[in-house]
């Protein structure tokens, strides 16, 4: 029994302590403060005393001696308070990268909207999931040196994890026509929920950008003849919508970004009817009846695209 | 019961992982469903089957076998998130009986502006200590529950900590002259930086928040007679100040709350001015000395009262 | 027994008083108090007393013996200020509950714009009709506690009956092709006008967001074959639209889904166009004049569904 | 058991029903009706006829009679939406009379800042209090017609009862140095609780408006000599304010209200401070402890003007 609360509070030390560093990590905390600053062992002691000692002569504090401890909290404070904003300029960096490597995903997978073929942009984009993946292996480093503080940093990363996200989504549903799995992004960015793990938030609201690119995808598509492209959208983002709708969404950012994917399903529905109603969809249908060897996803890989291409 | 805690244990091994308790709390998460559902065990999941049954018909994701996966994974996500959820609706009202407790402090120490003795006041406001100790001890055992999760829901309790912080260094002030020192405050409200701490800017916010106090304090003193405490303010003012100027704060709510602290000192300055000026500070000044025995906080009793009308 | 609704009775009988409970219903008050506050049959008021007694002495209300007569009033403020905050969150919790039931319901309507069978999703989405008038039963107990005071919180569930009532109406007019009428609604939800009624307004918004949801079912059904369905829909709209031309509606949120009503009905006329101009309305109509047994929802069940088929 | 029942039904019958004129008030109904419109036994059936026949032509409703039901609801509808409609104007209409007789009051009240004498003051001011009176009667009347839907139509008054419960507790104050109680100003209104009563946040709001007009009246009179003047606000504000703290206030108006009221407490304070370090309130406080008799309001009554007149 005794062991066992041991246990617990071995181990929550390390997890409900919102600044851990102050006493455990020192040794990160020396390493990281000689990098951003001239190497002494006691860096900031001596200008902390000439500060102070500028007030103590008038202070009621140097009398009863509690100066001292007031000014040796707020050193600690202002090494913990210089380590952790240390800490949040590297996360931020880092999530920068990410931002811009996700631009030039963003870039080469917008050619799909020009009836490129879809492997030759896959291809394309694929190349930034190595960039994305070492990237986000610098980040799960930084945030090691702060365990218990994946939430404290969240922000800094948050927005740009779930534009890789979408993206990432949306590049599995062109070259397989299902949606990426939670633990599949995880893989994609080499994260790992029992280490550094997706925020399941993050993950819906990037399968919800990824939405909103599929009814612009579903236009161009017919477009270019593809008629048997907006039955399929239609599929994918009405089961994805009606699973969305299983969640019990609180009044936040990842709710409004669902209630808008109605907006997509309904935009999608409206250009599937127009086919149909000019009896394209049927012919479009019949053919990928023909060639029904690559499932529902078929227009994703060359053959699907041979076929559209053959009947426009 | 030791199982259950080696659960929690290898949970927080992951401290890293934002959602580990999908699998392990079921029984937390069972009672809080029960809570918003209709008493089942699984309120939602054979409903989850029928609605995405009901479309996997007509659904790509069903003939290629994904459709089940997506399914499992929504529900999962289901669960997470009403676990989450009903967590941060529990945190948010203990942090709303925090509020109340510091309410009936507050009321308590505004007394002391109408120069009610010091130790009268103090004894009132104290009763509250325990309570507030109480609610963060269920605030912890709420919290050990979704490990390395603190900074998550940090924000449902953050601006009741230091208001709380607030009175406790106000309070501690008026008793001993004495800032408050961080682990003073972690112990007054049982917590401890090892298991569940007191997040540092909550500290410095709420040490700013009572800095604010002082002017209201020093006029009233004077008014009541006490001409020595501005001197006594100011020094404990212009110590808090120059300690604070230590720390690279980043532009963010302790830095603006920070900056409001001059405005305080600056108050206070004019009082002592006003005291000065009028030759009623020195006399104070001799007073004090010579009764020199409560201490600091003298000002504050019925003694040091009689000790300032006498002269006056 | 007796006697308290006898209380109920005479606190009725003066129903234009905003706040006649504050003697009554003292048991409840304290049940609730008891909630959120330390145990003690009259938590504050000890303290209320010691609050004001402390200032008293130096106050002129103390002098002239009002103070006590101040204390009174307040504390019976906040005796009613508590009761009437705790009814209204028991109201935003039965509320929250109303929310989610409609939302199964409406997960399970959704299947019918993907011309799933209507008896089907009909059936699917009854289920909840059992559970919305549990929670409006709830829902009107609670409000027998504060008779008169219906509109006072009528602002925590109006937008979650709105909702209760457009996706009632949807249902009726998918088995009937009538509109569902005020009288019936309530029948549905358990109310009735001369004990908890539906607000007419909370109707007409009600019918007017269901009206949003036709346009889109038009589209789904032309695209599944149902050539028919525009003719319908467009006859119904049009008097559901002259209905409402009858009423004077002030500036508000009514009006305003009133006004947005007309492009629905724009644009089921587009749809009606898109059909007529491709002739296939008017085999349609053949059609559905052979078969005209169903009544005004054949084109809902997949009888209806078949014959428009035979003729594309 | 059944009776008492039936006691509920029957009362409730009157108060939770949020449109109970349908079917009870017929008469008061027709009545009103006749007001606005042409005096006809059936003022809209005609003209309602001619409206939906045009439409009735090419009407799936007419066909199977559910038409005519449609109509005479929407025409019941529209009986019900012209009555609370026309009823909201008429509210609106006294409430307007309401904010003028408020102005003429407080146009009055505000030379009690040029230091006329205040029974001179108040005698202008109190000539509107009977208006306010015979106004809120008419209301009252109105209200009559609308049993339990106070709350219905409080918006359309509430803001000028407000206004009318500063200037009548800052009256009150001038008067007698006490807090006009929450009865009392139902009585000077001539509103009680068992008929139609002063809601209580709506007191609470007035009170905190009033507080508001403190602090420029102590400067003014403190300017015209009465240095006796912060003394006796600041405790009656303390006092108010120590009160208001009992109060457990949701986040909404009136506590954003109360918590402005703490600015009025300080502003009181440093008056009080600057008359005080000036040793201006001591000779004011000889004096009136040498015509202690009209008590701590005597600033108030005549004699305490003479009073502070005879000083200055």
């Amino acid at each position: 029994m005794k062991a066992v609360f041991r246990n617990v509070f071995s181990a929550v030390s390390r997890s409900l302590n919102p600044n851990p560093h102050s006493s455990i990590f020192l040794p990160t905390l020396r390493t990281f403060s000689s990098i951003i600053l001239p190497p002494s062992p006691f860096p900031f002691r001596n200008n902390a005393f000439r500060l102070l000692s500028a007030t103590s002569h008038s202070s009621s504090m140097a009398e009863d001696g509690t100066s001292s401890s007031v000014e040796k909290q707020f050193e600690s404070f202002r090494c913990q308070l210089e380590e952790s904003g240390g800490l949040r300029e590297r996360v931020r960096a880092i999530a920068m990268e990410i931002e811009s490597a996700t631009r030039l995903m963003h870039a080469n997978l917008l050619l799909v909207h020009q009836s490129r073929s879809v492997p030759e942009v896959l291809e394309k984009a694929s190349s930034q999931i190595a960039v994305l993946k070492k990237l986000y292996n610098q980040l799960g480093v930084v945030l090691q040196e702060c365990p218990g503080q994946y939430y404290r940093y969240h922000g800094e990363w948050r927005s740009e994890t779930q534009t890789a996200v979408s993206l990432l989504t949306f590049m599995h549903w062109l070259e397989t026509g299902n949606l990426l799995m939670h633990t599949e992004a995880e893989q994609k960015l080499g994260l790992n929920a029992s280490d550094f793990g997706l925020d399941i938030e993050d993950y819906l609201i990037g399968v919800c950008f990824m939405s909103n690119e599929l009814p612009r995808y579903v236009v161009n598509q017919v477009t270019a003849g593809d008629y048997d492209c907006p039955r399929k959208v239609l599929k994918f983002l009405t089961d994805l919508h009606a699973a969305f709708r299983m969640l019990n969404l609180r009044n936040d950012f990842l709710r409004k970004k669902f209630d808008g994917m109605k907006y997509d399903l309904r935009r999608v529905e409206e250009v599937y009817y127009d086919v149909k109603i000019r009896g394209l969809a049927d012919k479009a249908e019949e053919v990928s009846y023909d060639i029904k060897i690559g499932g529902p996803d078929d227009h994703g890989d060359p053959a699907g695209d041979e076929g559209t291409h053959k009947q426009s």
